[in-house]
């Protein structure tokens, strides 16, 4: 492995490892579940806009993971919480998901784990790669997260599931819990997100911190995210640009 | 990713992952520890073996581990039991470990993240990954492994440290820790191994077994393992063997 040359300018840290929001980050998980959904729709004759169904899905990401963030409910994995928000999902559709076969209901639910990466992911991950440790630090499972990269060809080095944590992001236990694990300081670490929240909470915990613009990761007509937040370390519109900044040298950021 | 041909005998099911015991049966610890305790000797100019230096501080390695396992120690990671070990051998040679600065006995420590591959690891592990998951179940820590896996060109698919799981192998929890992190049945998963007591306790838990003999792991007048001492699933000579009696259809394993 070459060595970093990248010195964060808000940590005043070399940066060893590089972690990565996965969901819209990494992967594009509205056109991957869109995809699995209409067949699911196919199948079962219905008139269901897949995107619709992707996209009610999602909505339920936040509000499912509210209890065990708050300490109402101890913590389940992903896997779990997506297979009921897509019963809640499918109901809010007005399709009871009762009328639907179980099997079938888990096998739409590993549409998550074969979500196509963005065309710049895998490429500018292996680049990264040959400097830094790079992984997932996402609110997926570990089985999830293996999966997901043995189907889209993630090419990480290590797989911090939220399951090793037992806690969501953005609880700071996320973004601490994955520096012990990997013996760094925080501010040996940079997360890569597309979400401002996600990196408001990473640099809080003393990381240094990467936006990375996917402007239609909700679609042709989303209105979050569209710029970066704050003056994170770096600002770029995909991971081909972020592997270009971290290896030049310290002085030529984005 | 292709898909798994191999249905483990003894098992009965189809393998997904290969897991690998990591020192001994995928790196040469004792050439690697041997190399970096050649420079220790060097820089403070003693006459000492550094193969002795290798195999004392190794054969500290399990004797350490069964306070943990007995439950008389709380668990400490391998990368302290590694820095104790070294105290405890270099005085065992004659040489009071408090005549070395701290900071050169943990660079010493840290040998073990440097350690050389087998020359056949790296391209069967290749092979392995294009059709199975793959990496360590080893009792060394995260963050050890993934140093390791940088520094040799191991191309795992996730690693499993101890630290996560808060055991020693052979504790059955650390193989049916690695399952259910996987989200396998543990007969969905092969360890491979070089040590038969290894592979015992992981039969134990219900995974499938592959030997790889590795007859200089100890040196050349190494006395034990050099033979299976169970019919394991598959014994073979090394990585290339073990990935083509993985890649073959099922009745044809070694």
């Amino acid at each position: 492995m070459n060595h970093s040359t990248f010195v964060s300018p808000s940590t005043g840290r070399k940066v060893k490892a590089i972690l990565f929001d996965t969901f819209g980050t990494v992967v594009d998980w509205r056109t991957g579940v869109a995809r699995e959904a209409r067949m699911f729709a196919d199948k079962h004759g219905l008139t269901m806009e897949p995107f619709d169904l992707a996209d009610t899905w999602r909505a339920r990401y936040y509000p499912s993971m509210a209890p065990i963030r708050s300490g109402d409910r101890g913590y389940v994995p992903l896997d779990q919480l997506h297979f009921e928000n897509l019963k809640t999902a499918l109901a809010e559709l007005g399709l009871p998901p009762s009328e639907f076969p179980d099997d079938d209901l888990l096998e739409l639910t590993r549409a998550w784990e074969r979500l196509p990466a963005w065309p710049d992911s895998v490429e500018g991950l292996k680049r990264m790669k040959a400097r830094y440790i790079v992984g997932p630090l996402s609110n997926a499972n570990t089985a999830l997260l293996v999966s997901m990269a043995k189907s889209a060809g993630l090419p990480w080095d290590v797989v911090i599931g939220m399951d090793l944590l037992q806690v969501y992001k953005p609880d700071p236990a996320a973004y601490t819990g994955a520096a012990a694990l990997l013996r760094l300081h925080p501010g040996e670490i940079m997360l890569a997100a597309a979400h401002n929240y996600d990196l408001q909470a990473a640099r809080e915990t003393g990381m240094a911190t990467a936006f990375v613009r996917r402007a239609t990761e909700h679609g042709p007509e989303q209105t979050t995210d569209l710029a970066p937040a704050s003056d994170w370390d770096i600002c770029v519109e995909d991971f081909t640009q972020l592997a270009q900044s971290l290896s030049a040298e310290p002085a030529a950021t984005a």
